[in-house]
C-alpha cells in the first residue's frame, strides 16, 4: 500500500505541498473546512467592492481536478491520535503515514473583547463580505440622515494596524470614497469619508525599508488618509466609538481590525507547548515533537533555530510546503532527504491604490508607479486559475479606466434560518 | 417647483420608468430595499454556480449615475398617506405629486408552512446564494458519508414547479451534476444526482405551445431529469422528505420551490381591495383607486378590463413603466396623454441548458440549438451594464468550452453577529 499523506488546510502551504506531490507514489487526502482556496492578498479588494468572491476563491476540487493521487474532504479537524497515526474530522476518521498540519492563522484581538465584538476583521472571505456590506450600508444611511453628528459618524472609517493589509485597505477605501461614492451620491448631503489609519508602532509598514515607509505615508496623505502612529486602541463602545490609549475618541461607524493574527490553536492537539503566542514549534525539517511523520508548515509553525521563526507570510508557507513534499517523496522513493529548511526571501510588496505601490526585493527599493506595476504583475501571475486571472484583469482594467468599483452590492440582508439537514 | 415623482421598487418596471423620465422636467426619487437592480431571469445561474451575484445584480446608483433628475434612496416603504400625498419609509418621509408603486412579487407557498420553512425558493439574490451553498454542501457531505440511504437523500434534488424557472433550474442542476461534479468528486462514492421536476399541472411550461412543451420534455429527459406531471406537493417533513398528494414520498435533501409567486402585499396601504390573490387593481392607465396621481405597475398590478390582467412578466412591467412615464411627461409638459395601455407580447423563451432552448414569438416556434442561440442573444442584450455583459460572456464561453462551473463556492459559513449600528 502506498503511504497515506493527510494534509490539513488548503491555504498556500497545504495546497503547494499537495501539488508538489502530484507525481509521488503516495495517496493524499486534503482536508479543509472550506471548499475553496483563498487568495488572501486580495481579500481587501473584495471588502472594497472591486472584486467578486469567486475571483479570489478557487474551489479546491477544481484546482486539483487533474491530480489523480489526491482526495479532497471538506471538514474540520477534531483530534489527532499521534500514536495511532489517525485524525478525527467532522467528515470521519483518516489514517495517515505522514500528517501535515497547515491550518494557518486566525484574527488576534489580543484578548480585547470589545474590539473582537465590534470591529470588522479581514481574514476570511466572510469577513470581507461582511465589511463590504457594512460599509456600503453606512454610506446609504449617511445619505438620508438629517442628524449631522450621526452622518459624520457613518462617514468615518478607522483602520487599525498599518501593516500591508491595513495600508492597502485604507488606500482602497479612500479610492472607493473619492472616486466612486462622490459620484454615486451626487446631490446628497454625504460629503467626504474620513479615513484614519491607527498604528501602535512608530511607523507604517514596519517590515519595509524607511524610504518605502515614507513613500507609503506620502501616498496615504495624498489620498487624505489620516495616519496616526504610536496610537493604540484601548477599547470600543457598543455605540461604535473607538477609545484610544491616550483617552481620546474616534466616532467611527466602521472599524476595520488588521492589527494582528495568531496561529490557529492546534499545538495542544499535537502534544506540544505553543511558542510565539500559539505557534507549533518545529525543527528545521518542520517536524513536530521530534516525530518523523508529523509536520507543521506555514503561519501555524515556528521553526526553532536555523534562522527561524519565519514571518507569517505566504512565501514562507509555500517554500515549507515544497520542502516537506521533497521529504515525503524521498521517504516514499528511498531518495535523498533534503537538508534543513532555509527561507529564501524573494521580497515583499504592497499597494496603496491606483498607480502607487512599493516593493522591496533584496537591495532593490521601488515605489510609485513602477512599484504598482510590479505589484500588479506579481499578483496576477500568482492567482491560480486562468479564468480568474482573466476576470480579475477585466475588473482591474475597468476600474482603472473608468474609476469604477463594479461590485457595490449589499447582499445577505435577509437570512432565512433553515433546519439542520441531518 | 417641478413635480415630484416617487417610484417604489427598482425592478424592471420601476427602473424602466425612471430611465424614461430622464429628460422630463420632474424630480424623481427611487426607493428600493436593496441597493441593486436584480436581473431575475438569470437568478438560477447564480444558484447553479455559473454566475457571480455581481453579474446579475447592478448597483442602482451606478445604473442611474448619469441621470441628473433622480435621487436614489435605500429603504422600505412603511405607509402611504394618499390624501397628504406622502409616503413614510425606513429612510424618512417623501412628498410626492405622482406615486408609482412597482414593488413586484414575492414567493407564494400557498400557505403551506412546512414547504415555506423547508424548501429553497428562488426569487431573491439571497435565495440563490443560499441554494447554491446548500446544494454544494450536500454534495460534499454525500461524498464522505458511509450510509447509503443518507447518501441517496443528499444526492436527490426535487424542483417543484415546471414553469420557466423550474425547467431552467432542473436543466442547470443536471448539467452541474453531470459535467462538473462527476469530475470534481472522481473516486468518491458519490454517484449520480437524481433530479425530479414536480408539476401539479398536466404539462411543463404551461404558457408555451404544445410542440415546445414536448421539445422541453425531451431535452429534460435526455438530461435525465425525471418529470412528474399532475403531481402536487402536500407537505415536507423536518427530515427533508417531500410528501406528495398521492401519499408517496421523495427523500430529497434539496427541495427547490419555483411553484408560485404572488404580488407583494401592498394593496391595503393603497386603500384598495386586492384582486387575483394580492394584486392591486388598476385601470388601463395603471391608476389606483381612480386617483390620477397614484399608479401601480408590473407584477403587483392587475389591469381591470382592457385585455388585463396581464401575466407577471418582466416585459409587462417594462411596457407599463414606459406608459406611465409618458403620462407623467404629458402631465408635466402639458402634452397629449397616451391612450389606454396595451400589452405587446414580444414572445417568451426558456433554456433547458447547453445547446437547448425554446422560443415562442407570435406564430414562430423555435426549439433546440436555434432556440438556445436566441435565448443567449436576447438575455445578453438585456443585461444592463456593459461590464457585466462582458464578464457574463466570458463566464458563459468558459462554461461552454470547458464544461465548467466557475463559481462553486460555499460561502457565508460563519456568521458573526454584530450589534446594530444605531
Amino acid at each position: 500500500m502506498r503511504p497515506r499523506v493527510v494534509v490539513v488546510g488548503a491555504g498556500f502551504g497545504g495546497l503547494t505541498l499537495v501539488r508538489a506531490l502530484r507525481r509521488a507514489p503516495v495517496d493524499v487526502t486534503l482536508l479543509d473546512q472550506y471548499n475553496y482556496h483563498l487568495f488572501t492578498p486580495l481579500l481587501y479588494q473584495v471588502a472594497t467592492a472591486l472584486l467578486d468572491p469567486s475571483e479570489i476563491a478557487h474551489p479546491i476540487r477544481a484546482v486539483l481536478r487533474r491530480q489523480r493521487n489526491v482526495r479532497v474532504v471538506m471538514g474540520r479537524l477534531l483530534d489527532v491520535h499521534l500514536d495511532d497515526r489517525r485524525v478525527d474530522t467532522t467528515a470521519g476518521s483518516l489514517d495517515y503515514d505522514h500528517l501535515v498540519v497547515a491550518v494557518g492563522s486566525v484574527n488576534n484581538f489580543f484578548a480585547n473583547r470589545s474590539v473582537e465584538e465590534q470591529s470588522y476583521p479581514l481574514k476570511t472571505l466572510d469577513d470581507a463580505l461582511a465589511l463590504r456590506n457594512h460599509v456600503l450600508e453606512t454610506f446609504e444611511r449617511a445619505s438620508v440622515t438629517s442628524d449631522d453628528a450621526q452622518r459624520k459618524r457613518l462617514e468615518t472609517i478607522a483602520v487599525v494596524g498599518a501593516g500591508p493589509t491595513g495600508v492597502e485597505c485604507s488606500g482602497a477605501f479612500a479610492e472607493l470614497s473619492a472616486l466612486v461614492l462622490r459620484r454615486d451620491f451626487r446631490g446628497s448631503p454625504l460629503t467626504e469619508v474620513d479615513i484614519t489609519l491607527l498604528e501602535a508602532a512608530p511607523a507604517v509598514l514596519g517590515t519595509f525599508a524607511p524610504s518605502l515607509q515614507r513613500a507609503a505615508r506620502r501616498t496615504l496623505q495624498r489620498k487624505r488618509v489620516v495616519v496616526r502612529l504610536q496610537t493604540a486602541v484601548r477599547e470600543m463602545t457598543p455605540e461604535g466609538v473607538v477609545v484610544l490609549e491616550d483617552g481620546s475618541r474616534i466616532d467611527a461607524a466602521t472599524v476595520v481590525w488588521t492589527a494582528g493574527v495568531k496561529a490557529s490553536p492546534i499545538a495542544g492537539m499535537l502534544g506540544v507547548a505553543p511558542v510565539d503566542g500559539g505557534r507549533v514549534p518545529v525543527d528545521a525539517w518542520m517536524r513536530v515533537g521530534g516525530r518523523p511523520d508529523v509536520f507543521a508548515i506555514g503561519d501555524v509553525a515556528a521553526v526553532q533555530g536555523d534562522g527561524g521563526p519565519h514571518p507569517m507570510l505566504a512565501p514562507v508557507a509555500i517554500q515549507q510546503g515544497e520542502h516537506v513534499a521533497r521529504q515525503i517523496v524521498a521517504a516514499a522513493t528511498g531518495g535523498a532527504a533534503p537538508g534543513p529548511f532555509r527561507y529564501f526571501d524573494k521580497g515583499t510588496m504592497a499597494t496603496i491604490g491606483r498607480n502607487s505601490g512599493i516593493a522591496q526585493i533584496g537591495p532593490l527599493r521601488v515605489s510609485g508607479f513602477a512599484g504598482w506595476l510590479m505589484w500588479l504583475f506579481v499578483h496576477l501571475v500568482q492567482i491560480i486559475s486562468f479564468r480568474s486571472r482573466l476576470v480579475v484583469l477585466v475588473n482591474w482594467a475597468w476600474n482603472y479606466v473608468f474609476f469604477d468599483r463594479p461590485v457595490r452590492l449589499i447582499t445577505g440582508m435577509e437570512k432565512r434560518t433553515r433546519p439542520a439537514d441531518d
